[in-house]
């Protein structure tokens, strides 16, 4: 069994708490079954062992280094590369034409879990890859697909997504880097520079092709003049494209993925291929968003489960103290899990990661569905909820991951301080989640600002459904009597004090949207408590079925019983606030601090 | 002004929130003023600003090394600690007689505070020796006073605290370094193994002096039979002492601090000087680990702090986006500063570092108090509540040092996440102190278990009346009355709670115990409530007498309200907690994770 990710959690998230064979009615996805599913968890799972934790330190320790111009990158990082493409990993969501398997997302994400799990940095690399070619292959042209994809799926070439710019992070719609049109339609002189771009260059593959944001001169300002480009960094014919790389990114953790900054066209050289139309390239950078999102929510979950399975072990074997009520210190010491605060941090641990993972397992089914619904009314609604679930699948587990993974480290002491363990890197990888794909700042304000009100709050009102649906459920069963009766007083006040807080729109804009972080935060806290609740029925169905594992049952209630006592109840500290009329965060001065 | 610290604040801690000119009345301090205390902490800033600062980045990039059994340290230590020796830091607390200056204790802390802000790492070598000394000469004979501290005060030798074995971590009764009497009286010989010894070893300093606890053979188990020796690196002869560096650990962050295993009288060889009477050693090294865990609670705040000030500075100058109300992309990006969610990042580092400051401020004051005082009545009840505060002044720091570094992270971006800024590095360092000194774990049970029950709950029957003492002052000032409010309630309700768990004591000693950790966090919640509103009313008052600088003192009011209105609120889930009857972390079992 493999030390960094727990098989009967993900089994139970997939096959049991929900049920991703459901997807197996529609059509695209009608081949597969629970052995294909099973088939690709044990691939991912043999590639993960293998071949990603074994270089998972060492990755660590042997950062990418620039040479000449050039970031070499560690040397075991090109036969995985190729082997994820060999074995058809950056391409198994497509379809059949296109080489795909037409797995669904949500196993993609599933074996996701797993590779980062193993090793975070290593697992990037196809990642990325397959985000740049679906952009190519949902909006670019058939010849743009014809020459960039295969080689893409294949693993030789690398994919990345060129966003950020030195002015331009938080507030995209300040990119100034300018594409002039050329006397061929299609090809564009590209010029400016791009900075924090992941894999934006390294020598595990032949080329590297950007999907890059720019501005077509002359455009609008804003948003509204963004197109998307196809820049490769050597062209089809073998000619360098003018993309250097101008410097490295040395970092706190997530160190085996080197971070790019790069001098486009900076002499005058460099040539890029529109992605479909000219102004539409934000927006389809978030149609592809949504997934990238949720993608770095699984990251922080994989993370925080690693260094979860990590100190579970360590409190398992290691020998300190004894027990409260033994005063005879002739008696061996007790394994530190027998200390009730030891098993506090353990079960935040497993309500964060477990709870998270169940969470991006709905969102990702919910994705797959969508992804293949042409009925309209229907897949309004479930966009409308998985575009309200985006932001904090995104920012819970990304925040609570740095937690979760201090955590481990709290666990073992001392020696969780020291390199000879892997938690302090776990939690030196975990703090990058809530800064990239958008901070847990920008989450707030998609969330409040955005997601809450679009198609007259149907996302919300389905949301609410939803957690209604479980406690009606749980209500069946009546040993989940307490913890449903907590959750359900929550529910109830949280929805007086969100209502409460949205009739303050309207008031002062930059009072209403001062708390918005904290309003994803709550929000987070009350889905992860669903979640919870919904793991709790399921596992006392199985028990009453008569499931032989009962250990692994009663460890999911007690841990849901944990969460309503113990993370649940943070959001009345918020609650309280959202009542507020007092705004020290807007009122305060720059130079009063 | 140097950029690590905020001096503003931090003369506002020491002469106006709270008076530490108030301890020159004491005739043992009666030398000193104004005067002298602003000469101590304007040549710590000078040697913190000329000879920390530049290598802090250094020192965590050149870890030390072991090499040939000897630890090499970063070039630059050996002229620093020797300037902390010739300088008189080292003995700066100690008596005129021992060559001393009779610094209060407070004053020797806020310089450690504008050292451990520039470097902590290198501030680590002399407040080590300072405390072993400490050791020698409050407990050891006049003998081994004069043939050891007299190196020591001059930054030659350094000083260690040698606890730590590899079963006895946490408990300390288990250890099993073993000191066997030999034919001459005072002298043992030692043998067994030390690990985590801070400052273990290093070639900075001529010898290395542990301060070890050792059993004597045949001594008593538990903590009854543990002994406290005088053991030095190299005899007093100049020949070797068979203490020999078996590794060094690596660590994530603070690494500029060597951290050695060491293996005493491997070889038979290794003579010990015993100090004081035997089997009193754990008492000996308790009556110095007060100050030791307020010391670790003060580089906690330290680095925060430093943490905060980068931050802020970065917050100043980094253009990002616009106003929430401001709509018009054509107008330039305005400094992170003016978004309410970066303010109230800053915020929430302003009220965690500049609160726990003052609560350090108010426990070294009490500890110099003490440290002078004859009456014993008056006496008992200080020393009650600084016992009752230690744990507090330990955690609440340390714990949320490492949120508020995160949260520096955060405010830098992807920035923050680089190594070219110095807040990753704050990050990483700040992770060792809710570990070290015993674990917040462990503080939680001494608060829970032992601190408020002593002398009839003298020690909390006292922070009641200070805390009572600051509501009726703030009663005063109209332009606190919501916060006063606001913090009164709280202190009302938490009083229930507490009583309410007190009395859970006979019940089932598991239990009661098990939410030792949480309790810690709540009363920490509270002191520094406590110590923001105090604050607030020296802030009013300043403005109500036309200070000049009104900014700073707006800001100090802003930030007491933040504190109410965004961190006292998180004792409502704790109190909630504390009325509960349902103990998941008791009832899981190891299985069952």
């Amino acid at each position: 069994m493999p030390s960094f990710y727990s098989k009967r959690d993900l089994y139970f998230q997939l096959f049991e708490n929900q049920n991703c064979l459901e997807l197996t009615q529609i059509p695209y996805f009608s081949d597969h079954s629970k052995e294909t599913f099973t088939l690709v968890l044990d691939a991912a799972e043999q590639i993960a062992e293998k071949s990603l934790f074994p270089i998972f330190k060492e990755m660590d320790r042997q950062e990418p280094q620039l040479v000449n111009g050039q970031i070499k990158v560690h040397q075991g990082l090109k036969s995985i590369i190729q082997k994820f493409g060999e074995d058809g990993w950056i391409n198994a969501i497509f379809s059949y034409e296109e080489g795909g398997q037409q797995l669904p997302w949500t196993l993609h994400m599933a074996a996701g879990f797993i590779f980062q799990a193993a090793n975070y940095s290593a697992s990037v690399f196809p990642f990325l890859t397959t985000g740049a070619a679906n952009l190519i292959r949902t909006f670019g042209s058939s010849e743009l697909k014809e020459k960039f994809t295969p080689a893409m799926y294949a693993g030789k070439w690398q994919g990345t997504m060129a966003l950020t710019e030195p002015d331009a992070g938080s507030s995209l719609s300040d990119l100034t880097t300018t594409a002039y049109p050329t006397s061929t339609a299609g090809i564009f002189k590209i010029k400016g520079q791009k900075i924090y771009i992941s894999a934006g260059d390294h020598d595990a593959c032949e080329n590297i092709i950007h999907l890059m944001l720019a501005r077509i001169d002359g455009a609008p300002s804003g948003t509204k003049g963004i197109s998307l480009f196809v820049v490769p960094k050597i062209r089809l014919d073998g000619t360098p494209n003018d993309v250097l790389t101008q410097g490295i990114y040395h970092k706190m953790g997530y160190k085996g993925a080197p971070i790019a900054h790069l001098m486009i066209g900076s002499t005058e050289g460099c040539e890029g291929y529109l992605v479909g139309e000219p102004n539409q390239g934000l927006k389809y950078m978030f149609q592809m968003m949504n997934e990238a999102r949720l993608g770095v929510g699984m990251n922080a979950v994989a993370i925080a489960s690693a260094a979860f399975q990590a100190s579970l072990a360590y409190a398992k074997e290691r020998p300190q103290g004894r027990k409260i009520s033994e005063k005879d210190l002739n008696r061996p010491q007790v394994p530190i899990i027998e200390h009730a605060d030891v098993k506090r941090m353990l079960l935040f641990q497993k309500s964060v990661t477990e709870g998270a993972l169940a969470l991006l397992v709905f969102c990702g089914i919910l994705s797959d569905k969508i992804s293949q619904m042409a009925y309209a009314e229907e897949k309004l609604e479930l966009e409308a909820l998985l575009d309200l679930l985006t932001p904090i699948a995104k920012s819970y587990p990304s925040e609570m991951g740095v937690l979760s993974t201090s955590m481990a480290v709290q666990v073992l002491g001392g020696a969780g301080y020291t390199t000879d363990f892997p938690v302090e890197q776990y939690f030196r990888e975990s703090r990058i989640h809530p800064i990239h794909e958008g901070t847990t700042g920008i989450h707030g304000l998609d969330l409040l600002g955005r997601k809450i009100w679009m198609h007259e709050g149907l996302g919300w009102k389905k949301l609410q459904a939803h957690i209604e649906q479980t406690i009606i459920q749980a209500k069946q069963e009546e040993e989940l009597n307490q913890i449903t009766e907590d959750f359900e007083s929550v529910v109830k006040r949280f929805g007086h004090a969100a209502s409460g807080l949205l009739f303050k729109r309207n008031l002062d804009p930059e009072k209403f949207m001062a708390d918005a972080s904290l309003f994803l935060e709550a929000t987070g806290i009350l889905c992860i408590g669903w979640m919870w609740l919904r793991q709790a029925v399921s596992a006392q169905k199985a028990l009453s079925q008569g499931a032989s594992d009962q250990g692994f049952y009663f460890g999911k209630i007690e841990t849901a019983t944990y969460y309503m006592e113990y993370e649940l109840v943070k959001i009345q500290g918020l609650i309280s606030r959202f009542h507020s009329t007092s705004f020290p965060t807007v009122k305060m001065q720059s130079d009063w601090f």
